[in-house]
């Protein structure tokens, strides 16, 4: 088994928390990127406990943000909710909290918007810092940028990133968010080890939906090995994280959706 | 009556090329965007005269291109049919043609699925210069760049622009496509006057379908208005086509589809 390879929870999201880290334990992966609803369902301790009787850490946590106040999910801006998410990440020993930025402002005014994400970032960094907790802004794909996200491009994240310490706030690269890019690899040129993190999964064509319609790596349009070597290259090196939103994915027998997955995992994510 | 308003022929899907014409001759609207389907249907020199009764222009027609051999609806490249679309756009009247990339290669490389672009569009050059008929590059959003179009941001829109005579290749804006890139503004001035076409929709949110769920102007995320000052800023100041694909928009009346355009035009459109 790859020491690299990290199952988001979502991944195999049929799964509770306990029977998650069972089975990865099982298959002989060790990293889990953790969703705070699971934990918080099983018990943040009791949750950090199974953790370490089964040898799994955390690769990340999501997620926190919705710094504009728009969140499809419903609420707007919860600073307190943001301190619980990285009290959860530090009781699970992890120390990678993922924040999604919020969509647009209501008074569509994107620039504005924008600030609102840095000024979020700044009021929630000393607290993640005081927990040893780095965060890890994520850009998402341009399709999310009027609900979720109007952070869209690896450049326009690091320039946000490039505001903060190295020690308390990095970037998060998702190959679904960022294959497109044209100046791909000149941003994670850029971005060099301000990388914490690193998520993978495939473009289908057709999407089957627009939002749960992402493929296991291997079945899509991304060249991701080729996305790998460029963030390694850069001076990443660290957990990869397979995040898989897909409808059918969830209907499948997650034992199922394991086995393809670490089958797969050195031809199609490492090439 | 606006003279910079023009209407996509998509926009009014259920009408033939006849009723259309008609229609925006009606409601005193002096320009069409052309596709080639309907045209051909109703017969390419009748179109042409029609047009001229009715005093309505054709400020674009709709599309050639597919130069990475990937195109969803069937076929790969056919520079055959590409210098009919330019015969076609040259005997409307028309001298803006809509060029659409295609989308990623079967080998998932971007990079040579981009040069193909670069490579395709030097090839008809030629026929477009001597017909009169300027190519327009047009960036899709980054959401259909697997299937349809590897050219997806303004700056590398411009980048493969720039590499061609003003006079034969300009770049197409539609504010759906580029809304939501952090560099929009500094690409708009790069642009300056290369921008040789601007089709407006908005970003409805939820969206109701990933291909058909566009909106009319002033029903979604989009200021649509900021992106119309600064493209007549840079030099713009041509028709505005509005180009609305649209479940629910083609199912209702066009009558009333044209009364919603025209009657918000000045304020959701011009600002």
């Amino acid at each position: 088994m790859n020491t690299r390879l990290s199952i988001n929870q979502i991944t195999v999201k049929s799964w509770t928390f306990e029977e998650t880290v069972r089975g990865l334990a099982r298959h002989g992966i060790g990293w889990l990127g953790a969703w705070l609803g699971p934990v918080q369902d099983y018990g943040v301790e009791r949750a950090a406990k199974l953790l370490r009787e089964h040898d799994v850490r955390v690769s990340s946590v999501c997620r926190a943000g919705f710094f504009t106040g728009k969140n499809p999910d419903g609420g707007g801006l919860d600073p307190a909710a943001n301190e619980r998410a990285v009290d959860v990440t530090a009781a699970l020993g992890g120390d990678v909290l993922y924040l999604v930025a919020g969509g647009v402002r209501d008074d569509l005014d994107l620039a504005r918007s924008r600030q609102a994400v840095v000024d979020g970032i700044a009021d929630l960094v000393p607290y993640a810092a005081a927990a040893g907790v780095r965060l890890a802004v994520e850009p998402l794909h341009p399709t999310m940028c009027a609900e979720r996200s109007v952070v869209v491009t690896l450049d326009h994240a690091l320039d946000i990133v490039e505001r903060f310490d190295p020690a308390h706030v990095g970037l998060a690269v998702d190959t679904y968010n960022v294959w497109w890019d044209p100046n791909l690899h000149a941003a994670l040129d850029r971005a060099g080890d301000r990388v914490i993190s690193y998520q993978v999964c495939d473009w289908l064509v057709p999407q089957p939906h627009p939002l749960f319609g992402r493929g296991i790596p291997g079945e899509g349009s991304i060249d991701i090995p080729e996305i790998t070597r460029a963030i390694d290259a850069a001076g990443y090196g660290g957990p990869i994280e397979i995040e898989i939103f897909n409808e059918a994915v969830w209907a499948a027998d997650p034992e199922d959706v394991l086995h393809s997955i670490t089958a797969g995992f050195e031809r199609s994510v490492l090439g």
